[in-house]
C-alpha cells in the first residue's frame, strides 16, 4: 500500500497533480496520440518552451527526449568526444558515467574523491578534453557540486564542452547557462513523474561537435544522434514513437511549477532541507554523511544511521513515511532524503518530527 | 476529443482495461517504486513470464525491456553483427531497419520489391550473413509475411540469426521460435498502451554472438548490451530505471489478454479482417492496397481511397471513428486501418457499416 510520504530518492513521491492530468489525457485521446500529428507538434512545443522558461534556459538552446539519463550519458559520450573525456568522480553514478565513456572506448580520465567529499577547487585537467562530465547532485551520497566550481571551467578549458549531469537536483539548482553546454536529468526524480522519460539539453556547440565527429567518419548513433535530435526538433517532432504521454505530462507538471512559481520552490526546497540538516546535526543517533556544510546537497539528504538503520526504518513506515535506503555500500547503515517539488513543507515537518522523537 | 474508435496503426486504440490498471497502480504506489526492490522484481517477473506464456514462446529466451522497436533496430544491429546483416525490404520500416545497419557502418545487403508486393518465395541470400531480417507485418503497407517464408532461413542458413520485427502484428500470429532466433514489438499497437515501452525477445545463440564480439573488441553498446541486460534480468532487473509503469501495465493487459485467451484473440483478429477485406474487394470507391491475398496482414489493413481519401476521413470522423492515415508518399491516397485486440468486434462492424454507406 502506498504511503503517505516516499522519500526515495528516484523513483520518488509523484507529484500531486499528476493523477488528474493522466485523467485528463485518457479523456482527450493522448494516449492514442500519433508522434507525427499536429497535435503531438503542439504538446512537444509546450513542454519545451515551457521547460526552457521554467528553468530559464537561452531561448536557443534545444531540448530532446531520450528513455533514461542513463541513455543520455551514452548518447552525450557518442556525440561529443572523438578521443578523451574528463569526469569528476564522488559517487556512483558519476563513476558511471565515467564508465560508459570506457565502454565506448574513449580515453576518459577523471579524479576520484571519497564519498560524501568535496573536490579541491582548482583541479588539474589537462588542456587536450573534449568533454568536462560533472555530476551536479551525486544521488549516490547527497554532494553537491558548487557553481563556482561547475563555472571556472569554461573560463580555464574554452575549447572543451561542459556538461552537466542534474538529474537528481533540477528544478531546483540555477546554473549559469552560459558557462554549460548541456545539462540532462530524468522526470521521475524533482519532476514527480513516473520514470521512462529522460530530457537532453543542448546547446549549438554540441550540435556542431557531432557534426564535426559525423564528418570525421565516427559512430555518434542512429536516430538519437544530436544531428537527427535537431532535425525533428525543427518539426516539433521526435526522431521515433517516443514516450508521449510522458512528454505530454512533463510539460503539465512544468506549468504547475510556473503557477506555483519557481523562487517559491526554491524557498520551500531550502526551508525543508534546512529543517531535515539541523536535525540530523543535533540528533542523538543520526548524523549528517556529509560533513562539509558548502557540498551539502539540497534535494537528496543523506543520514548516517549505522546499526539503527533497520529501527529507524520500521519505525517511519509505521507513520506513513518511506525513506530512502542507502546506496550500495551503505544500504545498511544510510538513509537517503528526497527533497523535491513533490514533497511537501508538512510532509518535511512530519519525517522531522518523526525523526526526532527516534532517541 | 477522443473518438468512439481509433484506428491509427500506432500509437492506437488504448486496450479498454488500461485506465483502471493505471488507477490500481496509483494506489499501489508503482509509479514512485523503486526499480532495484522486490516488488519491481515482482512485476518483472511477472510481465515475462506471462508475455511468454501468451506468445508460446520457449522458457529458455530471455525478455528484455527497451524504449522502443526503433531502439531494438539499433541494439540487435549493435549486438549481433560484426560485418554482415541481410534486409527484406517492403516498405518504410524495414528500410529504416536496414538504414540504421548502414549507419552503425555494417554491409548491410538487401532485397527490395516494390510496397504491397511479395517477395520471391525463394530469395538468393548470401551464405556468409550473420543475421537476417525480416519486418513481419510492414505498418506502412499491410504486407505480411508468410510464415514458411520466414521459417525457410534456420535450414538454409543455418549459421545466421534470424531476427523478425512483429512491431505491428503480435500478439495475433503464430512463429514457430525453433525457427527464429529474436523477436520485438512496440507496446503501443498490439497491446493497446501507451507508447515507451519495447519487448525484445532473445535466444541464447543471440547472447553468445555479443559476448563474442565483446570478446573481439567490438562495440556492442554499454548499459542495453545483451550481456549487460542478460546480467540483470537474471536478477528480474534492468539495467537503468525503465519505464517501470509501462513495464507493470504490459503485464495486466497480458493478464488479460490470457484469460481472455490468445485463441479467442486471434479468432476475433481473423473475423474482423475478413469484413474488411470483404468490404474493399466489393466496394465501388475503394480497394485493398495489397492486392495478393497470400501477404495480406490481418492486423494492419491498408485501402486505396485515391482522390476520395479526405471525404472519407471526414466522413468517418463525423461517425465518430478516427482511421489511419496513408503512410510517406501515399498519406493523400491511402488509409489505414488498425486491427488490433483493443478494436472490438463491433467497432469492426461499425467501421464496415460506415465504409459501405460512403458511395
Amino acid at each position: 500500500m502506498k504511503p503517505f510520504a516516499h522519500f526515495g530518492p528516484g523513483p520518488s513521491q509523484i507529484y500531486f497533480t499528476v493523477e488528474d492530468h493522466l485523467k485528463k489525457a485518457f479523456r482527450e485521446g493522448i494516449p492514442s496520440l500519433g508522434h507525427r500529428t499536429k497535435e503531438f507538434e503542439a504538446i512537444f512545443q509546450h513542454t519545451t518552451e515551457d521547460l526552457k522558461s521554467l528553468l530559464e534556459i537561452p531561448k536557443e538552446y534545444y531540448v530532446f527526449f531520450a528513455a533514461s539519463a542513463t541513455e543520455i550519458w551514452e548518447r552525450s559520450i557518442q556525440n561529443l568526444v572523438a578521443e578523451r573525456s574528463f569526469h569528476f568522480i564522488n559517487g556512483a553514478f558519476s563513476k558511471r558515467f565515467y564508465e560508459i565513456a570506457k565502454l565506448l572506448g574513449k580515453n576518459a580520465e577523471e579524479i576520484s574523491v571519497p564519498s560524501g567529499k568535496a573536490f579541491s577547487p582548482n583541479p588539474d585537467v589537462r588542456q587536450n578534453v573534449e568533454l568536462i562530465a560533472l555530476t551536479h547532485n551525486e544521488t549516490s551520497t547527497g554532494v553537491s557540486l558548487p557553481m563556482n566550481f561547475i563555472n571556472q571551467f569554461r573560463h580555464n578549458h574554452p575549447k572543451a564542452l561542459v556538461i552537466v549531469d542534474a538529474v537528481s537536483s533540477l528544478p531546483y539548482p540555477v546554473f549559469d547557462y552560459s558557462k554549460i553546454d548541456s545539462i540532462f536529468f530524468s522526470v521521475q526524480k524533482g519532476f514527480g513523474l513516473p520514470a521512462g522519460l529522460g530530457v537532453w539539453i543542448v546547446n549549438e556547440r554540441c550540435l556542431t561537435k557531432a557534426e564535426k565527429l559525423l564528418a570525421d567518419g565516427r559512430q555518434i548513433g542512429t536516430y538519437h544522434s544530436l544531428p537527427f535530435y535537431a532535425q525533428n526538433a525543427k518539426k516539433n517532432q521526435t526522431p521515433e514513437t517516443p514516450n508521449v504521454l510522458g512528454i505530454y505530462l512533463l510539460g503539465k507538471v512544468v506549468e504547475d511549477f510556473l503557477r506555483r512559481g519557481i523562487h517559491t520552490i526554491r524557498k520551500e526546497t531550502e526551508y525543508k532541507s534546512a529543517i531535515l540538516y539541523q536535525l540530523l546535526d543535533n540528533h542523538p543517533l543520526l548524523s549528517c554523511f556529509v560533513k562539509d556544510k558548502s557540498v551539502r546537497s539540497q534535494t537528496v539528504i543523506v543520514a548516517d544511521c549505522k546499526d539503527k538503520t533497520k529501527w529507524i526504518t520500521d519505525e517511519l513506515v509505521k507513520a506513513g513515511i518511506q525513506p530512502g535506503e542507502g546506496y550500495g555500500e551503505n544500504k545498511k547503515t544510510q538513509l537517503r532524503f528526497a527533497n523535491f517539488p513533490a514533497h511537501s513543507k508538512e510532509q518535511y515537518e512530519l519525517l522531522v518530527d518523526s525523526l526526532e522523537k527516534l532517541t
